[in-house]
């Protein structure tokens, strides 16, 4: 596997009267780079909630270094530092066209059925274990 | 019956780099009074859904004339206007403290059970009609 | 000039509890569809309001036929419909993989300086103004 | 000072196809919570922000812990936990009727002038000063 980190421009509506990106829509984004990631994965996540897995979010936390305004580009790699089949986390490394980091971030999240009854998916569903195993365990060169 | 307009202030994640309220946030006030007066008529919009009636939007059309701001007060006063029992549309009047409109807006809905089938619900749910039926026939007196 | 609609993916935080793209999301990608066309007409919409020009939305509307779900691709063609120098009228047609229209939306606008007071950008910006003129009179062959 | 704890119920728009609020507005409710402290303070953040003083967020964190659903009414609780003079960071706790706290959460920001400069509001603007500090040697005891 080899992964192009997610990557688009901020939208108008994302940003606040400080005229940069409100603070809470970089937790927005990462959701949308961990869903890419399980697009470029084969596993898109909409198969992956319709097989009966949901991966709720424990906890999310965010550092602010330098904001984006609109319009602006950015990027963001992210990748499974921790998993365990119950559960794993997600970092998440937002730049710009200059490649500066500007805004870092991490989720943890848990396995769960649709009953938000947790799930040991190495044997429920083994097919998606072994693929967040893969992602894990290539770590930073994903991004090559 | 006798309404209150629905109030809050404006949030400071709803304003955009013009330092006024982002237009969009105006349809999501729509549905804010919208299930506010739902709940002043004793038909909490949750009850609704659980009952296995969903009505979705099918159009929504919306006026600017005045912006908000941040932390300002605001108060819509949300009446059905147009009823039939299959659709229903309900209009919008968005004023501050000082009583002048600023935004007005119309909304227009069906009522579908959860597979999306058109639901008649003269027939099927009654108690639902009838609550609806009321609001539209007291119309604005509802805000005495 | 030659356009491509702008297109992205549904993000899963645009969806609600009914399992569908919330409708007030809408409006917003009407205005990525916006700032995306004035990007490819190479008039940034950021270097639009650096010259002083805002646009700001006089009124809105939009028309749902189908639902987006979650992470589905979707494209919009957004056109300039009506332009007078002072105002101007934005038609937008979203559809999905099949071509299939599921939405439609327009919004109005009009030119103001920052203080919101009205510009008639025929004489204070000739090069902005000549850029809208050509989006308008092209039409539908923008998209070819 | 005496405080209330912020109160409102979910907004529809709040849920994602899980059927529970989605994780990332949990974070602008802080941020309403932070807002509405102020206001109770008899300080409110436009009035701050006019006198030139911008608070941006600088990290944010948050534990999910039990979900709300819509239309549910939830409380929170925040609190100055740190205060340096340049620098301030918030606690949240948000719980629903029965009193018990579903999410929990942390803010860290910094002065600044308009142009992002570092402010020592000891200084500059002592009354803004002085709230803060009230606040934060009051602590648990705001809310009795």
């Amino acid at each position: 596997m080899r992964f192009e980190p997610f990557t688009r421009k901020v939208f108008y509506y994302e940003t606040d009267k400080m005229g940069i990106v409100h603070h809470s829509n970089y937790i927005r984004w990462f959701e949308e780079a961990r869903v890419y990631a399980l697009d470029m994965a084969g596993l898109p996540f909409e198969n992956v909630e319709a097989m009966g897995v949901l991966s709720p979010v424990l906890s999310a936390e965010c550092v602010y270094k330098l904001p984006f305004r609109f319009n602006e580009r950015f990027f963001i790699k992210a990748l499974i530092d921790e998993f365990g089949g119950a559960r794993f986390s997600v970092t998440y490394n937002v730049f710009g066209e200059d490649g500066v980091t500007r805004v870092t971030g991490k989720t943890s999240h848990c396995f769960v059925d649709e009953n938000m009854r947790p799930l040991r998916i190495k044997k429920t569903h083994p097919n998606i274990y072994s693929v967040y195993e893969e992602l894990f365990k290539t770590g930073e060169d994903l991004y090559g």
